[in-house]
C-alpha cells in the first residue's frame, strides 16, 4: 500500500462551501478493514436532478448495472458509496447486495428505490455483505449535514494518497450557484482493484436533460482524457447531482440549451471536472511526474486523441520519463503504432517547450544539457506536431516507476 | 543493460545444420560500441526467393522502407543486418545510408541492388554512418561460409540476453529440406530501442508467391501473437529466404498451393517461427515468467485475439503474475475493457489448469494453497473461457517486473 502522499499532490484540500439540498455523512462499517471510514451517504432534497456516465467495460460492477438501469429517470434521493469492496464479478449475490443497499438508502432518505444511486470500489470477486450497511445507515441519516466534503472525499479512498476535491462558484444573472466535486483515483492494492469514482454536486436549478449533456460533453476532455496504466476499471462512475435549491434564492431554472447563462455554468462545471481529473493523474500509482501529452496537427481531434493515448499508455515512454530521459525515439514509436495518419518526415516533438525532433530527424539545435534540465521538473509537457491538419487534443498521465510495479506486484513476495 | 541470461532461456543454442546456398559472416564495424560484433552479411546463391513481413508502424525505419519497396520482386542476393543503430527517424541521411549499404552489399554479393535486403536495430534518431560497413564488407564477403548460425544470432542482439535460433528438417518425398531461423528479441537500452528482427532460411525449392503466403499465414499465430509491452517497433522485420538448392538433390520445385508436400513444409516452417517467437517472449525485458494466454469460447478467433492481447498488455495482469498472484479480478477487468463481446456471468478463468472463477463469480472450490503453488512456476498458462462461441486464440507474453522499469528508466539516474 502506498505509504506517503504523492509528491504531485496539491498543497491542501480546497475550501469547499456547502451545497444547499445536499447532506452528507460517513461511517466505518467494516467492509474490509475494521475502523476505517468506508461508507458515504449523501441525501438530496426532493427535486434533485441526476446524470451519470459509467465504465464502458463489458464486465461492469453490480453497482454500475444498478445505476445504469435507473439513471434515465433523472431523479435522485440518495447516494451510497462504499470503499473496500467493488461488488464486481459477484454474480447473483452482487445484485442482491445492490438491492439491499438501495433499500436501506431509500428508507434513510425517504425516497423511491429507483432514486438511490450506488458506487462501490475495492476488491473484485468478493461477495459484498450489504447487511453491514444496516448497522450504520440510521446513524448516517441522522447525522448527515451540509458540507463535510473532506470527510466524504476521504471515505471513498482506496490506495489514493490524498483526498480529491474541487469547487467553483458561477454567477448566473444576479445570483450565484456552487459546484462541488470529489473523486477517487486509480489506485490498486492486492488483491484489490481501484476504480475511478467521482461525484459532483450543485445547487443550480438545471433540467436533467441539460445536466446529462453537460456531463457527457464535460467528461470527454477531462476524466476520459486521463490514463494511468490503460487499464479500464469495471466500476468507473461519475455522477452529477443538481439540487435546484438555488431557485429559492431567485436563480431561474435553466431548462433550454439556448439559455444565455448556460456557457458560464458549463465553464464552471467543466473546470471542476478537469481539476478532479488532474488530481487523479497526480495520484497515479507510484507517480513521480505529471505528464501532459499534447498532439497538434493531426487529421482530426479523434485522431489526435488516439495518438495521445498511444503515447500516454506506452510503457517505454512512461519509463523514459521516469528516468528523466527525453527519449523522443520512443515517442516516434508510439506515434507510429497508433495506426492513425502520421508522416514521419513532418513530425516534430517538444519536451517542456524544447524542440528535440523536427521534420523527421533530431533537431539540429538539440542541446542535451537544456533538455536534461527540463526533464528534471515534476511536470512534463510532451508536445507532438504532426503537420498534417488542424486536429489537436490533450491527455494527462503520469510516469511508470518501480513503485507502480511494487504496489501491484509485491504483495505476494 | 541486462547483465544476466533470462531464467527462461533454453538450455542451449540448438544444433542447426548449414543451408546449401546461404553463406554467412559477421564483423565488428564499430556501429555503436567498439569491438562488438554488429554486422551480419548473408550471401545467397542465384535463384534465391525471398518474402517478408514488416512493422505496421506509420513511422517505419529507413531499412523497412528499403525492403518494402523491393520485396515484391521476390529475388534475394544478400542480406545486411546491423545492430547498434536502427536508422529510424533519420530523414534523408537515413535513406542515403540504406542506399550506400545496399550498394556495398550488391558489390560483395555480385547481385543487383534491388536484391539486397537490409535490417537495422538499435538507437533511433542517430544518423547511421554506413561508410563503416565499407571497411568490413570485403572481408565479410571473402570469409562468408555455410553455417555459423550461432555467430549470426549473436551479431543481431541488442539487450537480448541469449542468441535465438531454431531449425527443422522436413521430408519432401524421398529427400529432405532444412529450415533454419534466427531472431532477436524485444530489448531496449537507453537511449536505444530494440526491435524484433527474424530471418529464416531454407534450401527448399519453393516459388516466391508460395513463400510469401506461408510467411503471411505463419506470422499471424507466431510473431504477431507475442507481446512484451505492447510497444510496436519502428523496425520489426521478418524475412524468409529460400535458396532452392535442394533441387540439386532431387527435390522437385514446389510451385502450386495444391502440392501434396506443402502441408509438411508448412508445418516445419511454422514450427521454426513459433519456436523463435516463444524465445522472444522468454527474453522479454526483465521477464521472470513466460505467460501463455488462451482465450476460448469467443465469438470469433479475431475477438479471442483482441481479448487475449488486452489481457497480455495489461500492466495490472502482468504485475500480478510477477507477484505470483492469481488475480483473476484483473483478468476480468482486461476482458471487460477489450471492447469485444463478453458476458460477465458466463466467464470462467483458469491459472495453470486450476479454475479460479466460474460463471461470473469466484469458483466455489477455490483453493488458495493450490493456486499459490501453481503461480510459483516459471511458466504460467492463463485460460479464459467466455462461453459465447467457438472462437479461440493464443498469445504469448511475459510478466512485468521492476527490472523492466529499471532497464528502460534507470539509465539517467
Amino acid at each position: 500500500m502506498a505509504s506517503s502522499v504523492s509528491p504531485l499532490a496539491p498543497a491542501a484540500f480546497p475550501d469547499m462551501p456547502p451545497i444547499d439540498g445536499v447532506r452528507i455523512a460517513t461511517a466505518a462499517a467494516g467492509i474490509r478493514y475494521p475502523g476505517r471510514t468506508d461508507v458515504l451517504l449523501a441525501l438530496f432534497d426532493p427535486g434533485t436532478a441526476v446524470a451519470g456516465v459509467f465504465t464502458r467495460s463489458k464486465c461492469p460492477s453490480a453497482a454500475v448495472d444498478w445505476c445504469r438501469d435507473r439513471i434515465k429517470r433523472g431523479a435522485a434521493g440518495a447516494l451510497v458509496v462504499n470503499s473496500g469492496n467493488a461488488n464486481a464479478f459477484t454474480g447473483k449475490s452482487g445484485r442482491a447486495a445492490t438491492k439491499l443497499t438501495a433499500e436501506l438508502g431509500a428508507k434513510a432518505a425517504g425516497c423511491r428505490l429507483d432514486e438511490v444511486f450506488l458506487a462501490s470500489t475495492g476488491v473484485i470477486g468478493e461477495p459484498l455483505d450489504a447487511s453491514k450497511f444496516a448497522t450504520v445507515m440510521d446513524r448516517l441519516a441522522a447525522t448527515a449535514t451540509s458540507g463535510g466534503w473532506h470527510d466524504a472525499a476521504r471515505a471513498i479512498m482506496t490506495t489514493d494518497t490524498f483526498p480529491k476535491g474541487a469547487a467553483a462558484m458561477v454567477r448566473l444573472g444576479t445570483s450565484a450557484v456552487t459546484i462541488c466535486g470529489i473523486a477517487k483515483g486509480a489506485g490498486m492494492i492486492a488483491p484489490d482493484m481501484g476504480t475511478m469514482l467521482s461525484f459532483v454536486f450543485t445547487d443550480a436549478p438545471i433540467a436533467p436533460a441539460l445536466l446529462r449533456s453537460l456531463l457527457a460533453e464535460g467528461v470527454a476532455d477531462t476524466f476520459n482524457a486521463v490514463t494511468i496504466d490503460g487499464d479500464t476499471s469495471t466500476s468507473d462512475t461519475l455522477l452529477a447531482f443538481a439540487t435546484g435549491t438555488a431557485a429559492k434564492r431567485g436563480v431561474a431554472r435553466i431548462a433550454r440549451a439556448s439559455d444565455p447563462r448556460l456557457p458560464a455554468f458549463r465553464k464552471g462545471f467543466v473546470a471542476v471536472l478537469a481539476n478532479l481529473a488532474e488530481q487523479v493523474a497526480r495520484d497515479g500509482e507510484g507517480a513521480r511526474k505529471l505528464v501532459e501529452i499534447l498532439v497538434e496537427g493531426a487529421k482530426s481531434k479523434q485522431s489526435a486523441r488516439r495518438i495521445a493515448l498511444s503515447i500516454a499508455n506506452s510503457p517505454l515512454v512512461k519509463t523514459a520519463i521516469a528516468g528523466e530521459d527525453a527519449n523522443w525515439g520512443r515517442v516516434v514509436m508510439a506515434v507510429g503504432k497508433a495506426g492513425e495518419p502520421a508522416d514521419r518526415d513532418r513530425l516534430s516533438i517538444w519536451f517542456n517547450g524544447i524542440r528535440v525532433a523536427h521534420k523527421g530527424a533530431r533537431d539540429p539545435g538539440y542541446d542535451e544539457a537544456a533538455v536534461s534540465a527540463a526533464m528534471k521538473k515534476p511536470e512534463i509537457t510532451l508536445k507532438v506536431g504532426l503537420g498534417l491538419g488542424k486536429g489537436r487534443d490533450r491527455v494527462l498521465t503520469c510516469d511508470l516507476t518501480k513503485e507502480y510495479v511494487a504496489i501491484n506486484g509485491d504483495y505476494r513476495s
